[in-house]
């Protein structure tokens, strides 16, 4: 096996996800005519015009939050409003402020020290992508025929009444799969993720890579962007076991969608709605005890190696799922609950933009995607916004919750708690799932000195370890975290 | 009425032609795998893969012509091997070699002295084009849809047993008409324009300008492009009758097709095939006689401002034609006849890449865009190579021959004389298309002095001003070309 090495910036990391046509405008850019209206219900093909400068100008309001690194869903040239479609990999779209904003964007994060990460979509392409278009046009006669699949002539790019006669992503024939078995298209997309890295990136996330089998194609990926930037985060898009991918050689974490069912299904429990979570690759259905979420845990914390575990991706939600908040019928305690196991676990918390201020948003594409309520502060969930400044100022302060190891101390059917510790703290986390305050008793261990009193990070009393363990009361629905110096 | 400036280094150019698909290919580039033969005969949707740094590899050739200026057809990317289907204004096309061969290109030709002109096609796109592509991909949602003119729904673009329901140039569904009306659009080809001057071309060939009908949007084009360059060369590509353009506010010229015609139709007479040049927008028949040519000139040099005169593209075939040799059934003598006329008239001529070595074309794509037979050189008519750098030096060497004033002298059944003449000399030119020697007597005026001897430049006798006149024999299909220093 592979030494495993991932990058440090990213254990230390809190992301924020930005999907660029919802998160914010600039009157700083001209815009067509034909966009929805901002605070309007989004629309499956419908545009809003959120741009790139529009998020230089809110970054504040990122840094506010605590949060060190940014992830955007594609900004490169797309004819869709979430550009998975791509038209163009070397072209920022038009409607985002093009290249130029980019740059202007990236040169703000960068000043302010944070980090960005791209979405490469590098399985299909679009019906409009060059070469693909090239297909269309000229048919057997296209010098770019073996960029992608053609079972048959003629080809039928937008009449679903007849076959489509190419290969698309799940059968779809609006995205043409790219042919990575040509050496051709896999130096083509090595060229585009070497570019974006030589502009400045911090890494990529990669959009459904277990869909690229061609021999190699991630190692050698994964070689030639670690070369020009060794710190450059690789993050795929996998929502299952994805112990093929983390051996060191590929990516260096996956969006950790194992994570995310196994918070929401113990932190929401029976709130989480079936409809609201159907048809999505996770299963946050059945809800789970505390002693199923500890199982889970361990099981989840052995998959993978440890340096692995430390640049995990993880989330409550993303554009692709609907948001928790809607997922828990609107239950805010489930949303605490699972963000407080998310901002104590190893790996990178990733916020979904509007996530922090309770922005709804039901099962899933266009309603997940709604434009951040900026002129609507009456619509904030102010109380929720403070919750997550003050988990994300505590990860921020304990690198043991960052880097620190991770012990599993108690579970019963309500209730989880564990510890991380380095050598300078040792921090106790613990939930409660319960619909009413709960004492336990929690063995310490050698995690913690005997008869060190621990301080309250979060909660409302404090606790002392007596006889290897300590006693807590754990209010109902909600969490403590402890602490004390080594 | 403005007052009409164009620019000087045209008045002095000779131009060639290239169509890059089929002017050479360079080993130096990467080729996709599904490329036509070179020297196969060309289909109307292949490909060859001729690229600009296989024009670089051949600028000697160019230059050994006596050439000035290239006009390139389109470069831009585009899916289809003449690229008037653009698919990107800012790229040049990956199988060019992109826009890092152009700038290998630009910089050789220029340090050669070699003006670089490009096609901009401006009235439509194409069905890959982001823009349009985004209103296939997402109909009346999408942003862009006052970029087209849409006048119902669904759209059909690839399939024509459907109406198309947008305009398409000449109703062609593969070439959605710019809506030039919307600002926005406007300004997006001024800046296209204005990008690839500032890149440093040396001017624009416009396709089907009188397509664009938007008041004033070709003098805020002038503008605009003169704004950066004022040398630049505007040349638009309309066949007939151009004085709406050619007032000093629009183009400096236009593609000579009134000249080309009658050219054509004088020197080729009752050669010029029917079936060579139907269909296509010029009438080089019926054949003309020395009078009646005489006179279309005549009306030619006074329908333009001579400023206009002096920069006009005057050429005898295009990728837009059948080639001049086929079209008078491989006629030499016709071609010599028509490049003789060519060469001593106002304005840049320009060659047809391949004219030059006699390369035939049918009317006309395909045949009208074979490959330069570089390694067939055994099919190279030698005498007619010689003949055109003959010509070209002689225009190069004679400043007259260039700028210098036009004055009709003689014209029967099958001749017709004139001299160019400026302050320092005075050449007289003297055509015969009959089928034998013939002896004319010309009228020198106040053109010649009195008792000059005129030394031959083309020919084989000079001639004695005596009386005002001069007597010339002209070998039959054949001209001669007399000189004087005043």
């Amino acid at each position: 096996m592979t030494e495993v090495h991932t990058p440090d910036w990213v254990k230390h990391a809190v992301f924020y996800q930005i999907f660029p046509d919802r998160f914010a405008k600039s009157a700083a850019l001209p815009k067509p005519r034909n966009l929805e209206a901002w605070d309007a219900p989004p629309t499956i093909e419908g545009y809003k015009g959120g741009d790139l400068l529009g998020v230089v100008e809110h970054l504040d309001h990122i840094q506010d939050l605590g949060v060190s690194a940014i992830y955007f869903t594609p900004i490169f040239q797309s004819a869709s409003n979430h550009r998975y479609h791509t038209h163009d990999y070397y072209q920022v779209d038009p409607l985002l402020g093009g290249n130029k904003a980019f740059a202007t964007l990236l040169d703000e994060c960068h000043r302010r020290g944070l980090k960005v990460v791209l979405d490469g979509v590098f399985n299909h392409a679009s019906r409009g992508f060059f070469q693909f278009n090239d297909i269309l046009e000229n048919g057997p006669h296209s010098p770019w025929i073996d960029w992608f699949t053609v079972e048959d002539w003629p080809l039928s790019p937008y009449d679903g009444s007849k076959p489509a006669n190419y290969l698309g992503w799940v059968g779809n024939r609006a995205l043409p799969k790219l042919n990575t078995d040509n050496p051709e298209v896999r130096e083509f997309i090595m060229q585009v993720a070497e570019f974006w890295i030589r502009q400045g990136i911090d890494g990529w996330r990669l959009d459904v890579p277990f869909e690229i089998r061609t021999e190699g194609f991630w190692a050698e990926f994964r070689q030639r962007v670690k070369a020009i930037n060794p710190e450059a985060y690789i993050v795929g898009e996998i929502w299952y076991d994805s112990r093929p991918w983390l051996q060191g050689d590929q990516f260096d974490a996956v969006m950790n969608y194992l994570f995310t069912e196994s918070a929401m299904a113990f932190a929401g429990g029976p709130r989480v709605l079936a409809d609201q979570v159907v048809g999505r690759s996770y299963h946050p259905i059945p809800a789970l005890t505390g002693t199923q979420y500890a199982d889970k845990i361990d099981w989840l914390l052995a998959l993978y190696p440890w340096e692995i575990q430390l640049t995990q991706l993880n989330l409550l939600d993303s554009h692709d799922t609907a948001r928790m908040i809607s997922i828990v019928g609107g239950d805010t305690a489930s949303v605490r609950l699972a963000a407080l196991l998310q901002m104590t676990y190893p790996g990178a918390p990733s916020i979904y933009y509007g996530d922090e201020i309770g922005l709804p948003g039901t099962n899933y594409d266009p309603d997940t995607r709604r434009g951040m309520p900026w002129d609507q502060p009456e619509s904030w969930d102010m109380d929720l916004l403070a919750y997550h400044k003050q988990l994300i100022a505590m990860r921020n302060a304990h690198p043991a919750l960052r880097t620190g190891a991770y012990h599993r101390l108690y579970a019963d059917d309500v209730s989880y708690a564990f510890a991380r510790t380095d050598e300078a703290e040792a921090l106790l986390v613990a939930a409660n799932t319960g619909e009413e305050a709960r004492e336990i008793i929690v063995q310490t261990g050698e995690h913690f000195p005997e008869g060190a009193e621990l301080a309250v990070l979060y909660g409302t009393a404090g606790a002392h370890v007596e006889d290897g363990k300590v006693r807590i009361t754990v209010p109902a629905r909600d969490g403590v975290v402890l602490h004390v110096a080594l």
